[in-house]
């Protein structure tokens, strides 16, 4: 069939590739003396940015970094992580960030799987990425040492440096030198090539490397800038790591805004507050563990009242409601979001609605706990019946899996085939999550599918059980795994961290009055049989690391039957 | 090259056809109950509207309306306007939206070229409708007469809607029933497919046909709604024609923002300030002609002061900086934008800077009334020597053309292998305006090519002219033309409406007032030799048609070389 009105070619004029990358080009053009990133007494704007990116472009390109290369990140939130979510990918190669926080052994599995040919690493992390290219070669003989480029940070131990220095590493600053300010860059050329990758923990298996494309860090940077409602000229607070899941592509939504983007080495409540009282602070993304920190801070390092409202985005973990309760009395306006690092980060949204403006605070929190509606750059979510495919009805009780599709889905895991059959079975990406969907078309995560307690034959939440314990007085922090169970095969077994000032002597007596305060509050077959008391396993991102717990748990042996 | 990093399919789950109409599912899944369109005394929801679209797509699917078919309306802002942009797309179909302003041989052009199967009218512009086809069936004996659809309002004549059911058009919500109200709508598979169709208005050859694509559409809606601010939920009032290039691909951006839509079917200054008092309007477009209206209100018809910010974004023809002065004393805050509807509407902003708000308000308004810089979403515009495609130097003299290309540029022109050819030239599109760059990378403005005067070999902007009248007390509306000239080859002659209460016996010494004020404001050869009084000609979007004044100038004869 003719169809003239289709029937119109794809020019150069009017079709290019979708790429962020035009975002810094145009920051640089618009704002070109607006400050862009800050850190410490470090200033640079849009245009030194940009001039700063162009270089590492230039001096990549120059080294043969170029389509299908990949370069590794090993730092914290600093001017340089900012720049090289530019400069890697206008040079065509892929950003490879890596988590901070992982062991040598670990990293070197990433740099070896993802054959980075260059490691940017902060000084402070020299001599873990040293460790982790020494294990490397220890296991690969074929092993072609990557290039080693040091970022210098003058909030760090001079020594570091002088060390890294010393063996051969380039100075990033340095590196940067040898590369043409006005390098012409170019765009890629199909928008489905890689621009990203990033690690899963991997707590089971391998971590699997998730790779992004130009498409989609376009659409995610837009999407994400739209559903928090980031105006132009936002001033960001860099508490969420960049080298996770690239900061939920907020690098270059703020490109997009022309906004400032505030570092910050480490996060503690003191730095967020002051952040917010110098620097203007408008905006900051944080996993609810961060957000629990700063709710619980000590009145000397709070700055309260807020000077502005101060927009949180939230996400990482299910909040509990007495978190977002605890922040939106202090001031704070949270956004809860939720999605993966394979969505680009978050892909849901527990919209507001007006009608919530005159419930009580606290069923305020509750409704915003949820994980709520799909972001407005994904074209599908659903709960569903993992057998059937067919969406589980909307009555806020039925459980399914969180199933998402459309273009702020991954491109897929990098060389993992069996990996990506499974994550991408029946034309849907498979979150893992356990959920149900609310009367209201609202949906609310119950449960990682592996996180779930089966006791008696019945299914427990073990999130619904830390929700309950989050509002006992003298839990700051609170993990619920299974335990092996002579009578009930599994049953909730608790693990606690006590606010400060709470007595150690008195743990014993604490746990049964947690386990009082549990029985007037939930299911019988809900309340915790054990509880135990001592810091939790966290991942870089600050997520609780369940299966830590769960050998811990392990270890513990079985519940006997006699204790019931 | 392998390059493992890059090679990963695209796949159901991880590339889906950008198009706007998943944000109307989604708006009628986050917020059902809120209001999504008002006209007069009808309300619909979210959820009605998406049930309205998916009958609207659903009914023309039974009547074999799918791909590569065209549905045309004929409709000034009423809520069928607002359905067409969903429900039409949403079976396959391109919209083809007419302006009502147009006379019947036009349209009957229009609908023949576009070769609209169907074409839905508003009861009062059925009339006009019937003239059109009646000269397309005298012209085209093969002539398939299309189905007609009246839309019925209750504020038009009821006579007219009889009239037009008498003679066997359906009516709009009778044509809706026929359609199923849970209709499985499918998604563009190629998101290069087009989903509009908006002709120009064509004043020296025929109308093109200006095609736009889903993926455009996509873009932009975000795109504008970033680019202004507009949030979530933001209150629109239609005063901008949904006729005029899908007013700027907003109806897509309120329902990506679950937002609500104000209509208005006629467009005074009585009517914005009514809807801003009674409906919470935060937001409207209109194009200076219709800002000028709004300024000139007398005191009667205002509300001032306004009860709250209310946003404007202002394009379509260059404003004059005394309009916007006037506008941000009475408290709107004007965001000037500039496109065409080749380029999806606005494609820049004159972005603003807070160094800006310490000047003095005329010095705002003069820097405002520049054209700025480009749209986030748009990659790529300069400002050209069309001979040798070399931008010119920014320094706010030199002028060129201004050129753009990249996602938020036309597909092309219908069936006119000619003009896309012209259009885009060198691999970027051609605007056909003149423009000077300044030295902070904004763009401005001087003329249409077409309407630069040439006096004695010199260049005179027409729209610098027209901005120094503007500043005249006695102008209302001012058009400057070039008029032939015996010694000078051409000389401005400026065609002036008078504000209310100027008295036309005064017409004489006016004239001469106003020359002896030019005289004062601008170089000697720019001042016009002749000024004309009257009512200026206009497009239905508020533009002054130059040509017709142009025509008027050239039956006026020469200025003689006496009378100099």
């Amino acid at each position: 069939m003719a169809r003239d009105i289709d029937d119109l070619p794809k020019l150069e004029a009017n079709h290019m590739a979708l790429t962020p990358l035009w975002f810094l080009e145009r920051a640089a053009t618009v704002h070109p003396t607006r400050t862009a990133v800050v850190h410490g007494s470090v200033h640079y704007t849009w245009q030194q940015t940009y001039q700063r990116c162009r270089r590492l472009a230039s001096a990549l390109s120059k080294r043969n970094i170029g389509a299908g290369s990949t370069v590794a990140t090993i730092a914290p939130n600093v001017p340089a992580m900012y720049e090289a979510h530019f400069g890697i990918p206008m040079a065509g190669a892929v950003l490879n960030t890596v988590n901070i926080r992982l062991n040598a052994s670990t990293i070197a599995f990433l740099l070896g799987h993802s054959k980075s040919a260059i490691v940017m690493v902060d000084q402070e992390f020299f001599p873990l990425a040293e460790n982790a290219l020494k294990i490397l070669a220890e296991k690969d003989s074929h092993y072609n040492p990557p290039l080693l480029i040091v970022i210098a940070d003058e909030s760090c131990d001079p020594k570091s440096l002088k060390d890294a220095l010393g063996k051969g590493a380039i100075e990033y600053d340095k590196f940067l030198e040898s590369g043409d300010p006005d390098f012409a860059w170019k765009p890629p050329e199909d928008e489905w090539q890689s621009i990203a990758l990033g690690y899963t923990s991997g707590t089971t298996a391998s971590p699997k490397g998730v790779v992004l494309s130009h498409r989609g860090a376009y659409l995610m940077a837009l999407s994400c800038a739209m559903i928090w409602g980031l105006n132009e000229g936002a001033i960001y607070l860099w508490t969420l790591p960049m080298f996770h899941c690239n900061g939920w592509c907020y690098p270059w939504s703020l490109a997009a805004l022309c906004g400032t983007n505030i570092c910050l080495r480490q996060v503690t409540a003191k730095a967020v507050y002051s952040a917010i009282a110098n620097q203007g602070v408008t905006h900051f993304c944080a996993a609810p563990v961060v957000l629990n920190t700063i709710v619980n801070a000590p009145n000397e390092e709070t700055i309260l009242p807020l000077p502005r409202v101060v927009h949180v985005n939230t996400a990482g973990a299910a909040p509990p409601p007495s978190v977002l309760f605890a922040m939106s009395e202090k001031g704070f306006r949270v956004t809860h979001t939720y999605g993966l690092s394979e969505t680009y980060g978050p892909s849901t949204v527990c919209a507001w609605k007006p009608e919530w403006d005159s419930l009580p605070p606290i069923k305020q929190a509750r409704l915003n706990a949820r994980q709520g509606v799909r972001y407005i750059g994904l074209e599908g979510l659903e709960v569903v019946d993992t057998k059937t495919m067919k969406p589980v009805p909307a009555d806020g009780k039925t459980m399914g899996e969180i199933v998402m599709r459309g273009n702020l889905v991954m491109k897929g895991y990098l060389k993992n085939p069996e990996a990506n059959k499974e994550a991408f079975a029946n034309g849907w990406f498979h979150s893992g999550d356990l959920a149900v969907k609310h009367p209201d078309g609202y949906i609310e995560i119950k449960d990682r599918s592996k996180d779930i307690i089966i006791s008696g034959g019945e299914n427990i939440s073990s999130l619904e059980v830390e929700n309950v314990l989050y509002t006992h007085p003298a839990v700051y922090e609170v993990s619920v795994v299974a335990r092996e169970d002579e009578r009930w095969g599994e049953s909730p077994c608790a693990f606690v961290t006590l606010k400060p000032g709470m007595e150690k002597s008195s743990e014993g007596s604490l746990a049964e009055d947690i386990i009082k305060f549990c029985r007037s509050k939930m299911p019988a077959y809900w309340v915790p049989k054990s509880v135990v008391f001592g810091p939790l396993p966290k991942t870089a991102t600050g997520k609780i690391q369940k299966h830590v717990l769960r050998a811990k748990a392990k270890e513990m042996g079985p519940v006997k039957k006699s204790r019931l």
